[in-house]
């Protein structure tokens, strides 16, 4: 399984990946699930993915080597648009490939999602889902973030706490709590994590970081965050009866 | 869909179920979840239930008015663990009326799950899950809560704050906050609440109560939660870069 979260918020994106892939639970292995172009003060791209490995990872080459007989590649779209069109593309051209075979054998295997965040120069910063048919939605101020894979122990938090016109650095936190909430419920969601956070109209990554058990800091968002929900649950009233 | 949880404490158990059936988003429904069978003195059982209303509505029928050629009813079953024997039974003899016919429909069709928490006098105070195949696992030390239905936005309050030693005051407060949660993430989870509480060895019910959306009290803890989780978030350090 995975967890990724991206959010688009007025300063920016953040955006956030576990690492470990299963194919049961005595096939556990470790992959980035964030894959970046960045090319300073042009364009900026980052791709997170969830499901079948040998088809997030077939697309992401794709992307990066060159699509079809035009031989496009991501670095070379105008807009986070084209961008997303061209990773629909790319899905369905491994669907062409292997979805009869994968599909033959279970109709559920041919299951992938992505989020897509970004900017290109002289256009909008922008965040996509693309489902595992190719299609594909924006985000937008109504509807500031997207997750895929594991996502519902993760969602109360940022369903109660994030906005569009929530800072950068209080994103990035929260993303980080989300994260922790799905860590510590499904096994099969797992770290290091990769965090990037990127300013709008800056064209370069302002941060990108991976977090592994021994990071001091989300050390300390983790227990930090334990505290404040046993002391929060003390301060409220009990049921009175 | 439904939220249920239950909790087997040191000092006896908390359950608390939500009221909403929907069959699409179109054709929802109210329908109380929890059905509780108490004779003070000799026994408390209560049932909530999660999955197909009509198979749901059965089995607890079966249970109050009779099973089978004896006639047994769960109002005089020696013991929790006969109780849960009892439901898995009702559950089979539902499936062998209608389950091929749903099954045949769609595969899922058959589909239902059940908490089962009481005592009865003399035994121990306990806490069983019932499987829609008529199985069941009880609670333990190690695992103090189970919950059906949409569980997953629920969960990692749990995870975090409840222990088999969290008193029946705090565990309470912990499955209305969790149900909370459930509530603002997933719309087919739905007011009013039955919420049960039961001291072990007292044999009868400590507290039953229905929670509406004019609940002072659930009011009181939403809002005071969802205050202390922001607060939380800006005590916690940010990110550093």
């Amino acid at each position: 399984m995975t967890y990724c979260v991206g959010m688009l918020l007025k300063d920016g994106l953040v955006m956030l990946s576990d690492s470990r892939t299963n194919a049961g639970v005595d096939n556990i292995a470790t992959f980035r699930k964030m894959t970046l172009w960045e090319k300073p003060g042009e364009r900026v791209i980052a791709l997170m993915s969830s499901g079948n490995l040998a088809i997030t990872q077939a697309v992401t080459t794709m992307l990066d080597e060159g699509m079809g007989e035009s031989g496009d590649t991501i670095v070379k779209v105008p807009s986070m648009f084209a961008a997303a069109q061209m990773v629909g593309k790319a899905v369905r051209a491994v669907y062409s490939e292997v979805g009869g075979e994968l599909e033959a054998k279970d109709p559920g295997l041919f299951n992938v999602s992505f989020l897509l965040g970004g900017q290109i120069k002289g256009r909008r910063c922008r965040l996509f889902q693309v489902y595992s048919a190719g299609n594909f939605i924006h985000a937008s101020e109504l509807t500031p973030f997207f997750q895929i894979g594991e996502h519902k122990y993760g969602k109360p938090i940022l369903d109660r706490a994030l906005g569009f016109d929530t800072d950068l650095r209080r994103a990035a936190k929260l993303a980080l709590i989300s994260m922790d909430s799905t860590l510590r419920s499904n096994l099969s969601v797992g770290m290091p994590l990769d965090l990037l956070i990127y300013r709008t109209d800056a064209l370069k990554v302002e941060l990108r970081r991976t977090i592994d058990e021994d990071d001091k800091y989300f050390r300390e968002i983790r227990q930090g965050w334990s505290t404040s929900l046993r002391n929060a649950l003390v301060s409220l009233p009990d049921v009175p009866w």
